[in-house]
């Protein structure tokens, strides 16, 4: 069977949610009666041994610099992002990841960390309402668009804030292995899943 | 201001989202602009270090027989519940905690967890609709409910399957601080709040 190697970007000021809530949905799919592919799920930070984000919730990573090329990498958001998007060598340590895998998810303002690489530049990208006019201003080569749960622009997937993250990766798995199986993850985790990426209750106006 | 002390047990086999749902509210509440009251959340276990959940997720735990007590204890769920409810060293480790809390909430398998220490017999409660025979057989003094997003009998309160924690924990905070507290954590989280607790769409048939 096929594996998909998911590498989750973890630092300090992590926001707990955006990283478990997709990591939930991939961690689902590897693990439904019959699954098109197994999931393997890695939490990585540049760094060595643990990060600890919002919350005081300290999660073991291994080190991203000794792991393989991922197939998805997926970026979480987080009062940590605030100093990352000027972290040059954070930035410089996760572009070769971003630019080769197949998948580029984020969510909330991970997507500001994303775009801190270029590679979303003239692509288009969503992020967390709350902070848009931050966002904008870190990356003003990025067409945000500030009302959408989630935006698919190639390989790359951003998300609005924090709860949008869970609807985002069971779109992604929708459009990967098919809606149904999207929907079997849904009522595994007993999740209703908003799967309109235009239907955005929290737009900005 | 008063600080909310919760206490999130993990062990071998917890299932991330279960923990990190309730997290994300129980942390927001505590940021709120103007929030009522001041919120601290450790992540503890019966051992010492860390524990494993599903998907290689290792987070660092606290040891809760080192800890004060907290006012609200809150038990996941996840595969590792299977062996727990057997495990009659782990269920007098966290009785007299669920017993002496002022709140106990339990997601998915983990109101099997809590069932087992014999405060639920004669109570209402409700857990995943996937594992519910099973959840039933370990506990037959409870009534269980299969068809509920989340159940409240007095200082216990018990949901459905995984993302159904999230809406139960709102459901919380909207019983303790108000609806519209509940709601503005909703929308700083960009999370659709399924917000009618005997609404189940997963109910067991």
């Amino acid at each position: 069977m096929n594996t998909l190697d998911v590498a989750i970007i973890l630092f300090e000021g992590f926001e707990p949610l955006d990283a478990f809530g997709p990591a939930e949905v991939l961690g689902s799919l590897g693990r439904l009666d019959g699954s098109p592919v197994e999931t393997r799920l890695r939490f990585v930070s540049t760094g060595e041994g643990a990060v600890q984000g919002s919350f005081h919730c300290t999660v073991r990573t291994e080190t991203l610099s000794q792991l393989e090329q991922p197939d998805v990498l997926l970026i979480p958001g987080g009062a940590g992002t605030r100093p990352l998007v000027r972290d040059a060598d954070f930035i410089e340590a996760i572009r070769p990841f971003a630019e080769r895998c197949e998948h580029c998810l984020a969510v909330c303002t991970g997507s500001a960390v994303l775009a801190a690489t270029g590679l979303l530049d003239g692509r288009s990208a969503t992020s967390n309402k709350r902070a848009f006019d931050w966002v904008i201003s870190t990356r003003p080569q990025v067409n945000w668009h500030g009302a959408a749960r989630w935006i698919t622009d190639g390989k790359f997937v951003t998300s609005s804030g924090v709860g949008a993250g869970i609807d985002m990766t069971l779109g992604f798995v929708a459009g990967q292995y098919g809606d149904a199986i999207a929907r079997r993850i849904a009522t595994d985790i007993e999740y209703r899943w908003n799967d309109n990426p235009e239907d955005d209750p929290f737009a900005r106006e």
